[in-house]
């Protein structure tokens, strides 16, 4: 498939997408704690911490509390985790916490990503659709060499994906009509709302997601177009390698 | 001054300090209009143009309309303007006020802007605090080479400056306090909101803006630095070229 001539702009998933979450928040959490003599299966942790994601969001969805950037979310999800292994101030104090928290603005990316969103670039406007914070966001961008043309998302929405308006206000920011912007995940439920909200999709599969062969391999909904890198993708919309 | 400790951000006004907006929308206005056989004094078609920017965005900052993107306002006022010079739609003709609202996506940026980024960069996030929409300022960053972290300001916020919300959003979305944040503008009255949000501010003079030796040459109020150009600030803030 070569693009559609109407679509204008790619909107990316980040976490799980574009960057190894789990791996990098194993690394960073067996760095800052295992020198305080804390030893768990960090992987575990990782998924533990991410596992409080969505019902924190679903607080804010469902208006039980305003808006709230995600870090602010994975601070109170970290304290969740802690106590649940019992792990006090005593053990990891609050500097120890702050620092901890910041490990998701140091997410390592899939090897694909840069040079598949450099191709992308010379054809779409870019820009991440993620439920994190700019200044998260930010930071990723700057670790991973990702040229972005604005970010937009949860924090420019004032709310979190899968609500219709995350994908919708994006679109509109770049001065598309749904059906001009593709919304590009490895998630089927996020494409399954960006559809919904009549984007355009892209599934891109990361089967390791959680894990080696645990993430999606192929999409389990219904797509515009599916690929295993972003370099495929890339091909894939007619971005050919020449300037 | 090297800058102190604190600021981890500067904000970028930009019509009029990073962008000459009136040479600019002189020539892409020339370029569209006259082979449809008008001729007009261009940069008092410009001034004129522009003389319409601060009622336009009153009528939201007063809440008597709903925020409405940049574009949009522009648009609003081309017609106010063409209409003011007995233009009429079988004169200039409805695409072609479309393409000419989007010279505001294709301004020239003042020569020292782009290297100056680029040193700023190293040391601090960068983002522009302006009026303009995100397609627009996304256009002009592609446009003249300007690297941003994030694009903040009045779409984020909703508003338009000087309303104090959008200094403090967009220092917020950088997990800045309003003293972290710096802002960088040519113009006396956006640089004292600032401060009176809790800001950091810097001047650049821009003295051609409305024509040669008609734009602030100094600021008019107290400010934290003063410049001639973003080079000069990148060395004032400590910013040297190292890598």
């Amino acid at each position: 498939m070569s693009a559609p001539q109407c679509i204008r702009a790619l909107l990316f998933d980040v976490f799980g997408t574009l960057v190894d979450w789990r791996g990098s928040i194993a690394r960073e959490a067996r760095e800052l704690l295992s020198p305080r003599g804390i030893c768990v299966d960090w992987e575990a942790f990782a998924d533990a911490w991410r596992g409080e994601y969505q019902p924190s969001m679903e607080q804010v969805r469902s208006g039980r509390i305003p808006f709230s950037k995600l870090d602010d979310l994975h601070r109170r999800n970290l304290d969740i985790v802690l106590e649940r292994l019992a792990l006090g101030t005593n053990r990891v104090d609050e500097a120890t916490r702050t620092e901890l928290n910041l490990a998701w603005h140091r997410l390592d990316a899939w090897p694909d990503v840069a040079p598949g969103l450099a191709l992308l670039r010379k054809r779409f406007r870019l820009a991440p659709c993620s439920n994190g914070n700019i200044s998260l966001i930010a930071d990723l961008a700057r670790r991973n060499g990702f040229v972005w043309d604005a970010i937009l998302g949860a924090e420019f929405a004032r709310d979190y994906k899968p609500k219709p308006v995350v994908y919708l206000s994006s679109a509109a920011a770049f001065d598309c009509k749904p059906e001009q912007a593709m919304m590009v995940a490895a998630h089927s439920s996020d494409l399954a709302a960006a559809a919904a909200a009549g984007l355009r999709t892209a599934f891109v599969a990361r089967p390791d997601e959680y894990g080696r062969g645990t993430g999606e391999s192929r999409a389990g909904v219904s797509v515009d177009v599916s690929v295993s890198s972003l370099t495929e993708l890339a091909h894939r919309l007619g971005c050919d390698e020449s300037p």
